[in-house]
């Protein structure tokens, strides 16, 4: 709660703008939770009570429902001091009417059952957005989605490309894109004619961008037809240090010329290009299910100049994991005319690294020139926390950094926050 | 001085947790100052007053006492800016009852004396750590200290492995390691007998942690016995370039040879491990005793995690010297059950850094999986300005981030405290 | 503008300390703008514009002032947002008579004329002067500069080397440097000579520092004079993989050779050494002029180490360019007597990163070792609207960190200003 009452008089007025949501995990199918344990099955929470101490295997989802609640929910007094905790405690006081100030055990079978009522009572998914004032929400959709049976209008479909750049030696990716695409990929013009049937796919269904997840190590560069082609026809890596050592490169060259082909089909298609850059991969393989990637900080945009500078065309919304990159994001989008901030991901997007990260930007990148925020979720019950939790440190900013050094009058104020979480989404997906 | 009212009464309740000091270099037999002379010995005022002109030789210990006070004294006014020159007033003022608001070189005399009088006079020990209501305090135990002559409840031993895994090639380390243990280390097989007589040594005398310090480019990793064998049989480096690569190939292979094994031992003793991570030691060759080592932040958890994954059942208790390096460590923490924040290190020891850092553990680590602070001491009488240092920090920023936003009342703001300041301690490494 | 009553009390008697500027680009023949056309020339201004939208060849120094300064204007309200747009705010408030809140494409005549008017009247030079409260500025002159006709004591020289340590084996600086010292280099011995005669110049003219910038990788290291001389034969790049590696690798000794020379000299002259490190040179080439650099934050001091061992006689002023650099820069100040910290370089300086790095400075660098700020303007100018945004947030610190906590009292506060912004540039570079 904001105790300054400039910040929430911003807050307030904050609150009316209609969100575009530029990214999530949605399933338009199943946009809502079906009950607590959809919330509390997000991986923030799983992995946290993991942390300190759960079993991974008791949130297996074989088990009965309400016991992975009543598991989750018996370790998360040890986590109630983070910014996760916030989310489920806003939740359970905004969409289940839990009164009391901290949550226990016992309140495990009242709020599993209030959850199962509330969440599946007709017209919830509108009334999440209502009450969230989301309008639009981004999703990230597989490559072989049939993008069918959901509104594209509120749901707006995005091409996620992790598979294709970085799993293309997969025979089930192999498959998928053959049968998304009716080409059976054997060189570069044979990859090049599937991803266009892809775009041709995403954007005649509304598709507003690609994106992708990078590791710390990506380092982007054209590859030629032929070096892709012999990429592409890899084997399996052997045995030995050299053998692995080959297929590494080989991996590498495959990824670096698939990622060039999709930057060529943003160009092409005016597609923008989501680059969330930085994360590793189990990390930790023994972790529960999204819970086992971090990341090393040690990553620099300048990496990313070669593409920057090839695709002038093409606009690059680039998140950083690690808020240590974030000075160079906001200098890089200050220089290049095609470098978007974006949001504050996953490991940064908790309120110190995103007050910090949210204040250099207001303060040196072009205010066209930022995305303010994109809820990542998987459930859109998570849109309110999220989002109240970032409008809640964007009034604080705007009152402390503008208004009340008499740079902006609180109007103004506000419509930069507009444009932060919607004009400039609008304008950059051309929504 | 905190002037928030709310977090100065948060800061007064806060000083009546009794601290368990989970890192420290007390001697036990002299735990205390015998005068000025030590308090101004700490490495923190000769490298500053050095740093501003003073010459390194001018505090060789075979100098009179009052000559060495008064020669750190006369630069002092050149850093009475700084957080380390705070410490040394809270000290004049709490033990010797300084009453003026600014320190001079016309102090010198009066200061000597008195300090000479109070921290010489029956029970001081007990009086400083009374007033700074510190219980215990962990000690940094070469591996083949007797340990000895003192109360170990009262000054828990601890392992250090500095030597073994970093200068085992130093024929005085392998003498101290024989004599120690009675075992000539030959080979891996002796080495683990070795190791294991140790681990018993401090187990059998009260020990709680085994600690290590760590330069940033290291990156554990298992190593053969046979590997082993050979690296400990390393001729000392030759002249040649092509001499010396190998020579430090081997001195890596030692030490990632030894630490694993230290790994081993930790788990098979139930031993936390103290990892302290990033010091680069003698960077400035010319600068006073304890005043050479720097930092390369240019350092990643990533470099951990083999080890992490390879030992679940090691508490790890990461301390970082970058501040750079905080966010890796409050991720890491987040997702390995294995892996706790551990304090605020040496350059990281200011409150600009222990506030930022302070902030985000708070947010994104689970309350259990925190050891707040340690005093990191050579001398008792520090204990009670660092740790006020830090109550400061986190009484406010529980009043700014948790008591305001009303996250949290105020008795459960001190009762996180008390997590971070004791309980934490005790279960971690079960005092 | 400063809100809090304490810090504006600070504020103003910052104000009455008399600046020494000690690092600009002001060209002493021409120290202030002409026009507006000067002023939204600056880099900042155009490179924003451009990042939203503007044609490069829309600034074209060919295109009719007013013209530019229109087009300039239209981008901006999509950046007023920005530190920059506040730098132009208070130059048009204070040296123009703008009365209204918000600048628009509408004010641009009208701003255009006054700033025809005012800037060429007489006595502008000594009123902008005068009204910012600077005393004397540092220059940044080509090594080939005359330094004749005008007031060194005012415009105080110094000796910019990166066309020496980079770009030595241009036909076209080899001719300047022997124009300037009738040397013609052909090997060390030759090249020593002619910096000698360089150093001998400039200090007979009154410079007061040697200064380059660096860029992230570059780790200074001593060269034989053999290879230094076979360094400065290199040949141009051949086409081959190979050849480029070879003359890469010359480069590298050439500059590091070079660079190595002038410390020496800085030694034997007695004149600090400013290092300006982290620049990435032409990262985006489609830039408009001077808006095409970047940076890569994987630098380390521990590049520097042997530098500042190999010359403890030399004062070594550092800018980095990274704030995530910062707590290096904190920490090597703090133990090397020749490190001094040096102002917030470019990127770091806006508000939100000139506090956390200052913040820090103060509280872990002696006083004596910080020279708080430099301008780094191109017309005088900017020396108001820059050093006021430095002189606020520092009076926030002060208030903050020093005042309201009891550390200092509001005189001590602001004598330690004092040291920052006058004493401290008049000891260590002797004005």
């Amino acid at each position: 709660m904001l105790y300054d009452h400039l910040a929430q008089d911003l807050y307030t007025e904050i609150c009316h703008i209609p969100i575009i949501d530029p990214h999530s995990h949605i399933n338009p199918h199943q946009p809502t939770a079906r009950g607590l344990e959809d919330i509390l099955g997000y991986h923030y929470y799983t992995e946290l009570a993991h942390s300190v101490g759960m079993e991974k295997e008791a949130v297996n989802l074989d088990i009965d429902p309400a016991d992975r609640v009543r598991e989750t929910l018996y370790y998360m007094s040890q986590f109630d001091n983070t910014a996760q905790y916030q989310w489920f405690l806003e939740i359970a006081r905004v969409f289940l009417d839990y009164q009391r100030e901290q949550l226990s055990l016992a309140d495990s079978t009242w709020l599993f059952e209030r959850a199962q009522r509330v969440m599946n009572r007709p017209g919830w998914e509108d009334e999440v957005l209502r009450r969230s004032n989301i309008e639009t929400v981004f999703l990230t959709n597989d490559f072989d989605d049939p993008l069918q049976g959901f509104d594209t209008e509120r749901y707006v479909p995005c091409l996620r490309t992790d598979d294709l750049v970085f799993h293309l030696d997969d025979p089930k990716v192999r498959q998928r894109l053959a049968q998304a695409t009716s080409v059976e990929v054997g060189d570069a013009a044979g990859l090049r004619l599937a991803v266009t049937a892809l775009f041709e796919h995403f954007t005649r269904h509304g598709a507003r961008a690609c994106a992708i997840s990078l590791p710390p190590r990506f380092r982007p560069a054209p590859v030629s037809d032929n070096d892709l082609a012999r990429a592409l026809h890899a084997p399996a890596a052997g045995k030995g240090r050299k053998e692995r050592r080959a297929a590494a490169a080989l991996a590498r060259t495959r990824a670096h010329g698939v990622f060039w082909m999709l930057a060529e089909h943003c160009h092409e298609f005016k597609l923008p290009f989501d680059l969330m850059i930085g994360v590793n991969r189990k990390v930790y393989p023994g972790g529960v299910f999204q819970g086992q990637d971090l990341f090393d900080h040690r990553v620099s945009l300048i990496q990313y100049a070669r593409l920057f500078n090839a695709f002038p065309q093409v606009s690059f919304c680039v998140s950083v994991l690690a808020s240590t990159l974030n000075q160079e994001l906001v200098s890089y989008s200050w220089i290049f005319p095609n470098v978007y901030t974006s949001g504050h991901w996953w490991y940064s997007n908790i309120p110190a690294y995103i007050e910090q990260d949210a204040r250099a930007r207001l303060q040196a990148v072009p205010r066209t020139k930022q995305i303010g925020y994109y809820s990542d979720m998987y459930k859109l019950e998570f849109g309110l926390p999220k989002y109240n939790m970032y409008r809640r440190i964007l009034a604080q900013v705007l009152a402390e950094d503008f208004v009340r050094p008499r740079i902006y009058t609180e109007l103004q104020a506000v419509s930069l926050a507009r444009a932060l979480l919607r004009d400039n989404v609008r304008r950059i997906f051309d929504v």
